[in-house]
């Protein structure tokens, strides 16, 4: 049987493969799509979030934007990587999927509602959203089985030398939804580094020939050149469908059980996600982090995925 | 015209008062109370509420329940001040009203939705269900007219040297709602330090010989006594109140146009409100700041609104 | 028997009354004076103390510069206040007594160790130079008698809204100080506000009739009138001698044996010196903290030192 | 031309190494040896100094203590690292050679003065004492060639998950020394973790076959115990001796050249040393960072000094 998901996120060129390999793939039921302001604005990630529907022909997946900007901090969005319109490379269509008009806090609470069993809600941006639902609708958190977050890192950061931008861009958020209940699951920098976007890969996507992977080659090819001048790695690190995965196919990301605490007070290191991996700090575990990934599973799950798409 | 307004309280003795004369002033129109974990646990501070209007006969205002404790930090609540059931003294009856089922920030989103001009917001507990509701609903920021809240000091605090009790609970909710767009009114002990139960206070409430002010000089004893135990003040000051009165009869407090700002990182300080009366920092204003209180009109506003209830 | 005393100071236009009141005083001993960048840079503070010793015809007492600026901030001097050389007002002659070369901390360690008994340290800028000493000398602490400072306060500052200059400027150094061993003082604004420049105050001053008072009233007429500009105070606060009062004239200023923190993190709120006088916190006490003053009697002691003086 | 080198530690395991490798390499001239509270008490680090002077027959080299803890925090030495006596594993003899009583800051100053050259620091524990020695004397900064410190990270950390232990003991005194002036190099875990105490290393430091080699043997089989329990390494990195080796051979350690940052403030991450290797904050450089050695040359270094002493 399937697992219910809600899927969280802030398209983004990484962002929308885990939409498509949430859609795509048998094991994951995706319930709801909600939007928040990260990697572009919060007009431009729902935007997205519906091209990315729009172009897989994902259909009655409702879709609803949420938190426009973090919960204490202000918006920084990431457009030396993702372009000004959050989703560079391809030309964007005009999306026939419209935005559900509930709100995303609204949506998250009606989809566990509606479901027959727990719910489990993946998050590939900051976790603004997901903060606003624990904290409004702490009724509703024992429905949900368990919240699965690309953020953070266990050593080095992207956007400030220790913290990576998901973390960075609200770490209250994530302090929050760390401690609201449900089993928390990080997958940060130190994995997702490992899922890099090859030539190899590059070709496998273009090889499947549909309409997705069309327009997925030409968002990593876009994404690689960023990744290129930013960060200094040709091969980008397609973060986002990594949590996807670890839903869909237990194995695939191995994990510790561990301390982890989100640092709020740093002047230099702010969103720093401090994971107590050797247990010198002595406190009590509370959280799952991803330690390793069988890249290669991986890539073929997120091909199957877009072939299994329009 | 009376202005509509939602009263957002933790009560705690002070906050009934503060109930109380927003259905009691003829220049308010009480359109709903919202409750929030602060003085006492949220089922006691809603529990409460509905006792303060099942006492006064206040019917018709709809009564929910929203964050059980603060946004990022921990509920400590107050019952050296408040007591055990955050309303200490009298027996509590079993109120007649029950709670409206929809949640604070559902019900407020609603209160504004059907109010025909801007809603003001009165809270007098932490900021928790107010900054919840301007990260969820942002768009209706519009439609509030101002928020006025009672926390804070431009001095001293209580509950440590440099923060007052709603302030330090949550000063993250305050920061979030100081900077929600809506035109901000902080009342701080600087001035409701000068809002005292003297006996004189006693004597005229007891004279007004109904129901509720009956009840209401119950309280008020068991007020004076533990603010003399706890912060060495006979006479207690009914903080919350002073919100309302703002609100009813401007003059009544008089406030200044400066520059607050919350700490939210300080190991000593947090939740200190930084109001720079002489603009030693340069910043722009961006708050009103109560300054001083006819106390002796306030206590007669607070008088009348209780002969005008049951 | 007159108390042994090492001036600390940054003058700055009331550290030159307390350099006057401490020379003048028949129970102060005063052995050395030592420097530190705070009202001014150093080589002005340094300056400057040479030529209160010089109009006031002080000899034999070693004037020593210390640290340039805070330990772990950045400098930042008072030239609102004081002047573009710390100092302003009066043409300033130059001095007669040249600077001994040892360097604030090595002639603190050698007063101490010529001293026959205990000695008292004053201190009336930010404590940088006494952390020094405190850090690099610990097994000098015990010959350290008591460390009076002029810093801080229990209510508002003055440089943000909760922090006095000394404290603010070298929050890190109070911290040291305070924790270091020695019985410790704190005389802040909530004092040293009452020892305002009246003008019967500066007619007295003229009244005595030496150099000495004719120069203090130059710089007593410029200080009121900055302190109007910036502060909205006519009359000034002549705070730094304050701090050598109480070592003169036990009684004149009143202290109650309370906690002390000082903050080191807060944005808004670094340097603010955390006094818990209702011990809400329930931390054990660790300083004495000025509560009161006799203003008429320290007015008196600042005469007569100025008319012992030539 | 051999480099004058002061020599400031905190012996612990480590430190010895870098003693011998200062002592014992040509290009190094070892002026003084300062000593601080870190791997364990004051007392400890200056006696274990004293023992490896005395074990190699190092003379003529002065030898000092200075702070007993850190800046403006609290000493936690790292017993479970070194053992109770900092030094754990081989008897210790009673060293011949004595403490020079003038203290650490004052004998870094008689060096610097009675050098013909600008003299090089190397520091191996927290940078207390040459903290103080730079904000008591800046005028002898001119004299200071360069400081070069073992402490920090470019990744994780070992004391926390982010900070290093000589950093997270200390953050302000390493903050002050990194903008003081002179050239500032960190060597960090990041590099010092390949500088790992193999089977290999200890047969060839065994080899030696001298009274140093024997003593050396004794502490690295300790060092690899403890490091094998505490941090699950069982090749114990011998991160001191790495600092010494950077000086005494240019080019064995490889270093960039960018921007660091000392985390004062965070509550999970102080002391953690932000290096902003792809500068994605923007700032100007301000340190040389280490990023690579060549650890078989290193341990050469190491095996020759071992030969050179007795």
């Amino acid at each position: 049987m399937s697992t219910p998901v809600i899927l969280d996120c802030d398209p983004g060129h990484d962002d929308v493969f885990a939409i498509w390999l949430a859609a795509g793939h048998p094991e994951i039921d995706l319930r709801a799509i909600t939007t928040v302001g990260g990697n572009g604005r919060l007009d431009q990630t729902t935007y997205n979030a519906r091209v990315a529907a729009h172009v897989a022909g994902i259909a009655g997946v409702p879709i609803s934007p949420g938190a426009a900007g973090p919960l204490v901090r202000r918006l920084s969005t990431a457009g030396s990587i993702h372009g000004e319109n959050a989703l560079g490379g391809p030309e964007l269509p005009v999306p026939s999927v419209a935005a559900d008009p509930r709100g995303a806090i609204d949506l998250i609470r009606d989809t566990i509602d509606a479901a027959e069993q727990q719910v489990t809600i993946v998050a590939t941006g900051p976790l603004t959203n997901i903060a606003l639902f624990a904290r409004t609708y702490p009724d509703r958190l024992s429905r949900v089985r368990e919240i699965v977050w690309m953020g953070g890192s266990t050593g080095r950061g992207n956007v400030t030398p220790y913290a990576e931008f998901n973390s960075w861009l609200d770490p209250e958020a994530a302090a929050i939804v760390l401690d609201a209940g449900p089993s928390f699951t990080m997958i940060g920098l130190n994995v997702t580094h490992q899922a890099l976007v090859t030539h190899d890969v590059l070709a496998r996507i273009d090889a499947v020939g549909n309409r997705t992977a069309a327009f997925g080659v030409e968002l990593l090819n876009f994404f690689n050149s960023t990744y290129e001048t930013d960060q200094g790695m040709p091969d980008a690190p397609l973060h986002d469908p990594v949590a996807v995965a670890l839903v869909a196919a237990p194995g695939v990301v191995t994990t510790a059980r561990t301390r982890l605490d989100i640092e709020l007070h740093g002047t230099e290191t702010a969103g720093a996600t401090s994971v107590d991996l050797l247990n010198t700090l002595g406190r009590a575990p509370n959280a799952n982090v991803a330690t390793g990934i069988d890249a290669g599973r991986f890539w073929e799950m997120v091909e199957e995925a877009i072939r299994a798409l329009s």
